[in-house]
């Protein structure tokens, strides 16, 4: 998944490794060029950049996903994801597709991947470069990943214990208890800037079952209509 | 090694992964453009670029290396040499980067490397693409190898799991959040028998991590605060 990709030459660039590698499903939100479609770059991948599916925003492009995976040139950055070198992340990447949809995404080519967008990951990725020059060209990112997940493909598949709740379950409980801390007065309390997305990465931090998206999300919504509608006090 | 690279931007790229990852000595044989050192695409090498060699010939350019492995897109073309998945050709280079210098070929775009161009090599190396477009990126192909190479450097690795929060922690949110919710009205709505359990149970499933204990106490704590004391209605 390429987020606010640039130059298009980079996303036909990440299409030709993922056809390289066997990949087919490009999702790309709000590309700086609409006209990717064309790039020269996809030798032998223009099925991927035909099919290639185009969002608004990262909410809705993990929508469906199980797992949402970022990338991050910066060792240091984020104290909130959990970091991990491309063979760990493979392995947990592996096992996750095994349950549904996973998400990799790449940020833009100039400061990565925003805060906001961040906020929507389980955890981060890491390519190990030399701390003299962490940058790497994007196309080359994506390839490295990818040849990464397909390296060990013979090793056996290990089912995770309990379906965890895709990105949009994720999101709809998220939405719900954002609205009830507005309500209670705690994010006002607390004064943060990034409050919101703090509250997004504790969520994802939680690894929701599937089978509980439903209760977390009626336990929220009744919380908040009830902070909403008090019974008049007694008189 | 880059041989009869057509595209300046591809060598540029190449002297890109190379600082990514740590390697210094690029050498040229016959670019198809001489004015490769002015290469945008090599972000952060300019030093890689600056003091690449250029030679004539393969023969001169290998003259000083100790092992000469070639890469090839194709798995079946050389009977001649023996054709090695980069995980196993990695270590063998890194072992005989011990004893001397090692150099990793790599052929023009359109069509790689000729048989005069191979018959320098002890073994090749490829990248295991899908059958269906074995054609990598140059620049894409070299990120990778190179990788392969670094892979398996030592360096200290993050671990895997955020420490989880006691059960002490885990008791005392789910007590918040039970508040809350016969606050809300939520547990007399659903008239289940053993609901707190459930909900306990609930909370259980999520694996909280120990560092984020003492926001959803916070939050939790709020709500329940906020659902006991309303504000009065507005006259």
């Amino acid at each position: 998944m390429l987020v606010s990709t640039r130059n298009p030459l980079n996303i036909g660039a990440a299409a030709r490794a993922m056809s390289n590698f066997g990949f087919r499903k490009l999702r790309v939100v709000n590309p700086y060029q609409p006209a990717f479609r064309e790039a020269k770059s996809a030798v032998g991948a223009a099925d991927v950049l035909a099919d290639a599916e185009q969002f608004k925003s990262v909410a809705e492009a993990v929508a469906d996903c199980k797992l949402v995976v970022g990338t991050t040139a910066v060792g240091k950055r984020s104290l909130h994801h959990p970091l991990r070198r491309p063979e760990d992340g493979a392995r947990l990447i592996r096992r996750g597709l095994a349950s549904g949809n996973v998400a990799l995404l790449f940020g833009s080519e100039k400061r990565g991947l925003t805060n906001d967008e961040l906020s929507h990951c389980h955890w981060l990725l890491r390519v190990p470069t030399v701390e003299k020059n962490i940058s790497m060209n994007l196309g080359q990112a994506v390839a490295v990943c990818l040849y990464e997940l397909i390296r060990d493909a013979k090793s056996p598949r290990v089912p995770e214990k309990l379906p965890r709740a895709s990105a949009a379950e994720v999101e709809r409980i998220t939405a719900l208890l954002l609205d009830a801390l507005h309500l209670s007065g705690f994010t006002s309390l607390r004064r943060v800037a990034d409050s919101d997305e703090r509250i997004r990465r504790v969520v994802r931090r939680l690894n929701l079952p599937a089978s509980d998206a439903v209760i977390w999300q009626g336990m929220f919504r009744q919380i908040a209509w009830k902070l909403r509608n008090p019974q008049p006090p007694k008189a």
